[in-house]
């Protein structure tokens, strides 16, 4: 847990906006979440939200978001447009636009809502895995900056299988992997709709090696609201990833992500170009 | 198969649009695939694709497509915006906004791309089922207008269990029932949009009733390229359909639709308000 006389999360700063009119704000790439070319599409996710979270008229808690990558994203800043453009007496829809240097790099749409008591219950259930101290860390690869701000101990499927025969093995199971902010902060929708890019792309795994590929789009679905991600704090959740289909260029990846005490916190699907 | 001298088909006519400048199209609701309230959202969203397929500057074939359903759409006419926002060497990314009467009703996003050969793999399976003809159809309901234009054989679950007994006895399992468009209309990347959404929402199921709903965000991703909707033509195509879960006055539902012949199309998700 932080206190005031701590350094501001590297999170907190990636995710730092400067409003310029009603629907548009100014944010910078953070180094910190760099990945291999431009940034970890789970941070642009969250820079991308922030404008919602960040809007004098924002209605409610995030419950869906699609992120499309349309074009690369440089170092520097960038410009977000986020404008509500219906608001209900429960939801309200938002269209989202990341421009820089002229040129659109990212399109979405968001759907904020006011939660309200229901009658409630799962059709799934969180998978069986040890605690995650009983699973060793994930050492960051150093070229993958990004990946050393997550804390990730693979209970199965990766990132990259060690040998052909272990490949083989569990090639049928999704991922399973517990997952963190490092250093340790608080779990809210921003920072939920970034670790929901965090799953290996699962062509690493089939193929057992590394494979150049591009999220293209991203859509999440957020069964949690504020009151349930205080519950998780700065503990592990657990999150299940699978695909479905390789096929001429794309791969579909969806993935679960749960909370240690069972809670499902959110669902999410990409869509993702890869190159083989 | 239709031939020139027969009418044309209801989902033909229910998705003509009329240019009316370089990125807007005139459209109207369906009587034909009208819901209970409102028209059914499977066919809102080929209306809305409808005019990426029209605009002369696509690229490629339908990947992505997110649909947001902002607000009530009236009998009569709508405005639908489509604009390509950027265009790159293989994918194009569209924004996406239906507009009557001075509002907005619906919000969305689309990928379109040019596919090419790479190497290709499946990581999930046609689920088995005795074949279209071995399944009675699904009588549809005069209340529900849209659902006469489905052929809808139910596999498993639902729409509504039809004893207690059978309700606990399939919860487990995901719902499967094959489906095509009535009359037979030969599949394409708008039908297969629509379709998507014919899935019977799964808290039905759950709770052995009808019970309010409305899909709040609709995503579909697409496996299937021209070539592969040419050879499933007219026949039924198998759906599996299952939640996660129902929280707070929303739940999620996913969907993967194969051809006969095993061949993956599309997999599909949504996050669904409901009254309970």
């Amino acid at each position: 847990m932080q206190t005031p006389s701590q350094p501001a999360h590297p999170f907190d700063i990636a995710t730092q906006l400067r409003a310029l009119s009603e629907h548009r704000f100014e944010g910078c790439t953070a180094p910190a979440y760099a990945n291999m070319v431009g940034p970890y599409g789970g941070i642009t996710a969250a820079q991308i939200l922030q404008g919602v979270m960040l809007h004098p008229a924002r209605l409610g808690e995030p419950l869906a978001l699609t992120i499309n990558y349309a074009g690369p994203l440089a170092d520097g800043n960038f410009e977000l447009v986020a404008e509500p453009l219906r608001t209900n007496r429960s939801t309200q829809h938002w269209a989202l636009r990341l421009n820089q240097a002229g040129a659109v790099v990212a399109t979405g749409t968001a759907v904020t809502a006011v939660v309200r008591e229901t009658w409630d219950a799962a059709e799934s259930e969180r998978p069986a895995a040890p605690p995650p101290d009983d699973v060793p860390r994930v050492n960051p690869p150093r070229r993958v900056p990004w990946m050393a701000n997550y804390d990730n101990r693979m209970v199965r499927g990766g990132p990259l299988p060690p040998t052909a025969a272990e490949a083989g093995a569990d090639l049928g199971e999704p991922a399973l992997q517990w997952v963190r902010d490092e250093p340790g902060r608080p779990l809210d929708h921003l920072s939920l709709a970034a670790l929901c890019d965090v799953f290996f792309p699962q062509i690493f795994r089939r193929r057992g090696r590394w494979v150049p590929i591009g999220t293209v789009s991203f859509t999440t679905y957020f069964h949690a609201d504020a009151a349930m991600l205080a519950r998780v704090g700065t503990r592990h959740v657990l999150g299940q990833a699978q695909s479905h289909r390789y096929r001429k260029g794309f791969f579909d990846q969806n993935a679960q992500v749960w909370s240690a005490d069972g809670e499902l916190l959110a669902v999410t699907h990409q869509i993702v170009y890869y190159k083989e």
